[in-house]
């Protein structure tokens, strides 16, 4: 499986779409807005930016959150230009994501965006410049030294590839009836998983080095563990509820157990202590706060009562907790698994899904680790280094 | 009508696609290629591209012939360097074209793109950056003195909005039966027309004056013409037909006359004189070349043998000259028929358009008359001006 591809989230506006179904990484984003302002205030305090300011965000995807992460940013960047009476410097806003990203969506948006820009902060079509750059950040995506501030929200959990040793079209299945890290796998299986994050991880953040001038700000928010343990729950429970969906499916003969043998995830939720080391090894930059952070499956929606929910326009709130669920993890990987399994068993795999999230929920309050990460560009400043951020902060 | 929101080429790789028909507009990129070359090898000449060059296509539509321009300037860049041992500058290659453009459809072949650059130019991430910016021309979409090479082909005749005199909803149509000026159109019209032209053109210049660097170059090719008068027929009678087309189906019932009455392309055809004057008002560029040259209306398809064609794996090879030229401005102008007569009558109209361009075609050898135009970005100094260009050579 060629994973940027066949990745991305489920195009278009339809029920089962990617922007109709995307509140947990909404939720996610609004956790992060006070991490993305203190470090947006910070590149603009360093001077970095008086004249022009380069701005990313990665794995942006498509749907209401896209342009928000993107109006945000902006709001800050202005609130702060108007109180320290500084020049709004030229924004230059690069939205990345896989080249199967549905980036039409989003441009389909962006005259009523700028509209607004217009008739609010009186910031014209000179001043904010949004384009679209396709392509893996586990690879160069922008010039030498053009971004100030780099996002990434719910992205950097999904590896490069699936780890080669789990390949089973060249080994023995490993990791048999189960597609990700689970208690029962062998301790070769989490080996290759953390060793495929490490390898795409350090190759972001070298690439983002060199993109990003010294004293730029990256902040990044994935899924990720507090726990030591790669199989613990927290980490692994929601591919576990798929693959227990997709055996069942192999007891009633309409999946082959061959098929399940064979898929691996390309998705890794490593631990604060993994993130941090392999930061600390690749040594471009400095890890200003590290947080773990806990959010609800269901992105706290059957916890805002139903008025709240349709006032806020939120989709699918008379939907039982496990059928919401079921909804956001089809959006985001559908894709992956219909080109494996084909698209026609699609529809009863996350039926059984949602009923077996609502069963765990009724167990357990089910909820997801991200973790939140904010770091500075640091330099190596001949044998020394020029430390630019401050200590890390982690709270977990 | 919101021009920006409503025009765009039809979408996809379906039959009636502006991908799978695009040959007229890929045989006037390759007229244009010679005059492509000299003016990019004048900037690398000039140094003015040293470590990063800016490239931008505005208009690029989605389709074979969007990649293609992109890859002939990577060729020539990478060409020239080598002759001269200089090392390859930094490729920031920006795709323009409205909102409402499939760029989806291009995104999805870039990394194939990006892998033969690397297998055959040895190029890799690192040294080409391609991205979208979405939005209209008649406004900036570039960073202050970021580009270096400009490049635009069959988009400049579009206009930003319908002449405001011929806005039906406001004033009594002048322009009774017809689309687009005609033989039988008062002189308001015609004027309503080459005032928008200059209008939209000069904000064109003055844009890219703005985004381009001193000595940077502009090649522009768009539907013109060489005559002085602008009803004459080889600017005019693709929508002459078109008219006719329409007119038949109002008498069969089939369409409201007042619904092609109000009905005005937003696109102006202009004479090599109207785009010098132009040029030479605004004052911000110095015309390098400016060329006529004639196109058949079926890009010349059929004066090949069918073998060739379909060695080329040019489409509908086996369609009459009629029905060649209908799909190639169906996929044109269709998004913005559609939304004012109604999708139900496309089918019809396009049949009936067909068979005038064919009785068309027994009468006359209909070809149109493109504009190639390339020009140096000047600078004012002073009370004076500082020519970086050549003088023009025109030939008409």
């Amino acid at each position: 499986m060629e994973v940027t591809q066949v990745l991305h989230m489920n195009k278009g506006e339809g029920e089962t779409s990617y922007a109709q179904n995307s509140i947990v990484q909404r939720k996610i984003i609004s956790v992060a807005t006070s991490i993305i302002e203190e470090a947006v205030v910070e590149c603009l305090e360093k001077k970095l930016t008086a004249e022009s300011m380069g701005i990313a965000d990665l794995g942006c995807s498509s749907g209401p959150n896209t342009l928000m992460v993107i109006s945000e940013i902006i709001d800050i960047v202005y609130e702060r230009t108007n109180t320290t009476g500084s020049p709004l410097p030229e924004l230059r806003i690069y939205m990345n994501d896989l080249p199967g990203n549905d980036f039409n969506n989003i441009f389909i948006s962006l005259p009523e965006f700028y509209k607004n820009l217009k008739i609010n902060k009186n910031i014209g079509q000179e001043g904010c410049f949004i384009s679209a750059m396709p392509g893996s950040f586990y690879g160069r995506l922008f010039p030498k030294n053009s971004l100030h501030f780099v996002h990434s929200s719910s992205s950097l959990h999904w590896l490069s590839q699936v780890p080669p040793a789990l390949d089973s079209s060249i080994f023995k299945p490993l990791n048999k009836g189960k597609i990700y890290v689970s208690k029962s796998s062998p301790s070769s299986v989490l080996d290759a998983y953390l060793s495929q994050f490490k390898r795409d991880f350090s190759l972001f953040l070298k690439c983002r080095s060199e993109e990003m001038v010294v004293g730029g700000h990256l902040v990044l928010s994935f899924m990720g563990r507090v726990s030591a343990d790669p199989s613990s729950e927290e980490s692994c429970m929601q591919w576990e509820l798929l693959a227990r969906a997709l055996m069942s499916m192999v007891l009633e003969g309409l999946v082959e157990g061959e098929k399940v043998d064979s898929f691996n995830a390309p998705y890794y939720a490593p631990s604060t202590e993994e993130v941090r080391s392999t930061i600390e090894e690749e040594g471009s930059f400095n890890i200003n706060r590290l947080e773990a952070f806990e959010i609800d499956w269901d992105g706290g929606v059957q916890s805002n009562n139903n008025f709240q929910n349709k006032i806020n326009k939120i989709e699918n709130y008379n939907l039982s907790r496990g059928q919401q669920v079921a909804k956001t993890i089809r959006a985001v990987v559908e894709s992956m698994l219909e080109i494996h399994f084909g698209r026609e068993i699609m529809d009863e795999l996350f039926k059984k899904y949602a009923e077996l999230v609502d069963d765990y929920f009724s167990t357990t309050g089910a909820k997801y680790i991200d973790l939140l990460d904010d770091e500075v560009h640091d330099v190596n400043f001949g044998g020394g280094r020029w430390k630019v951020g401050k200590e890390a902060i982690v709270v977990a």
